[in-house]
């Protein structure tokens, strides 16, 4: 067992109701009514929810599903709104509070659709490609100081309380400490040998 | 000369004011108010711009600059929405029109920050990400029914009245009409050999 | 019709019998007996069939066919040398004879297998991913030099005498002509906008 | 500490005189002169040097160096021999020995040049490359049989007794022990969550 390994699981903990939050003020930016994003109040709740936070871990996504005609505009909207702006908000705000001591990490969850634009899945690939594309150009202007990006492309169904792979196809869904555990190991490697990518899918995952 | 040549150029002149009025309806969409995306007055203003349009180029884009720090969200929030969901919204209109006929064209204005996330360029990687996510997907689902949906990377500066190359570097910067030749290519193309993406660079570019 | 259509599919008509040619000296590489390449043969044969060619497509490619483990390993280090160090040879040699007069183009082939390594293809991958970083680099070495790299991802079963695709899926195999016009079409790019690289695949293509 | 953590450093220190060996039967390939490679010779050294392995890690890499006008095709040939057809015979006789229990890795060295083809440098991307395609293809291939494959894309100088970084730039150049840690923690993925791709770099590295 590699002790902390239970950290990164945590963080996500935290992480998913914590997000919940940010959305909000999303629905305020398309306002445009002059008073813009409150960053204040929405530095504020990171601030409670984590603290000063040395890694922060981005899982938060949202899809509209369906033929590309019959798309409800608003969906996808929303969809943009929760896969990737919401990536940038609280990775704004936590860089924000690295920067000054040139130390922490954020890492962002991807999935294959982060990476191939899959028929009937517009809105989830525009959320997930623009996180990937975030991550990158976080990675080139923050590794320098001192701020390791990561971002994981999970490929594959993720086993849960609610859903588990056939007792004849073991470990053909990833197992969430094992997702936990490489997010762990990115988070230990030295500054000489940094990651800003990396895929993660079932020895039995079609690709 | 080749006939027809001037045919995208005219479809971009025509479609940047359009989109000017379809970035407005993405602001109501934030509010969430219930009363959604109002795409009955989007479409008659695509058909009102466009008529049923065979083939439709979206070039739109928008950024916010400086460092990632340091970035409005309202302004980020403003280029994605510009970037990639004006472009989910004109080409989900426009292949709302062109299925009855099995045919059509939508093309994607790219660029090199639709393969690649600079630093201090995440706002623009967001949106040129998502935009080729969008297309890819939409490549995929779209092709087989007789709409050809093509991604163009533009990587370099393009030459305009406003800006022009030093004399002695001919050539390096992206003569309008070099880029429309392609782009009337691909339009051009058979449907059994179509192509979803190509990169346009200047012959001397860095890449 | 486009006038010179036809001109692609004849150089790569000439260019095939030539390339058996050219792989004869690929097996006396590997003697390192002090010999060498005998690169001026070659050079020789080169201008024999091109002269002095403004224009080069290289399409030969070789591959060994079963499980992994199977393989033999002469008929992979063939399979490479057929598909991707001929292409080198005959690209040195083509690329000798356009720097002098600071233009020409060449042409490169590749597969679906150039950016997808495949289940029980390893050799056609090696051989094919090989050939695109030989594009790739000659592409950013040469283009400011005036000579025009390209290479081409045929993605697709491509139509023929002996193979035609059944008549209720129309267009489901790459037209050899839709292909030529695509390389024409990029031969005929101005400087200002050249393409490195573009995919071809039929409609219904699954990709 | 890690436990094991000098096991690939190790291997690695195993392998490097252990490919001198293997190199030598690419000569004989060239030979085509139906004696064919002796792979039973092979298959003895790997044995020799490796036992029956249960981990292989493949680093051997050569170039030729120079314009691509004035390259030698022998170099070139013998570039592409130790970079990438080294790779295949190695993880062919390692693989023939993995699979009767169902279990193994091989890991692959890759660099920068796998996924960019950089001026000057063809027959180093055409190793690099064809590497990167044995082992993805290898990784759909073999993943689902037991066998877990990865590619490392290393980027940046590494560190070594010749060769370190200056004092004003620390951990500038890639640590090996940081390298060997990731390909430990590559190792021990559980099988529901493997890596077949993985990029390290120094923080500051320019990409």
């Amino acid at each position: 067992m590699i002790a902390g390994f239970e950290f990164p699981i945590l963080l996500a903990e935290i992480a998913r109701p914590h997000l919940g939050v940010l959305e909000q003020p999303f629905a305020g930016i398309g306002k445009n009514d002059g008073a813009g994003f409150d960053h204040v109040t929405a530095g504020r709740e990171v601030e409670r929810e984590l603290g000063s936070p040395d890694v922060v871990i981005y899982n938060a996504s949202a899809r509209a599903r369906g033929a590309f005609v019959d798309l409800a505009p608003a969906e996808v909207a929303q969809a943009i709104a929760v896969s990737a702006f919401g990536g940038f908000l609280v990775a704004q705000q936590a860089v924000q509070r690295m920067l000054p001591n040139k130390h922490g990490a954020i890492l962002f969850t991807g999935a294959s659709a982060s990476v191939k634009g899959y028929p009937q899945s517009s809105s989830f690939a525009m959320g997930k490609f623009a996180l990937r594309g975030l991550a990158q150009s976080m990675a080139r202007e923050l590794s320098p100081q001192g701020i390791h990006i990561a971002h994981f492309v999970i490929d594959g169904g993720i086993r849960s309380a609610a859903r588990v792979e056939p007792a004849d196809k073991p470990d053909s869904m990833l197992d969430p400490d094992a997702i936990a555990l490489s997010y762990w190991n990115v988070l230990q490697q030295p500054r000489s040998a940094w990651t800003w990518e990396l895929e993660l899918r079932p020895w039995v995952e079609k690709f």
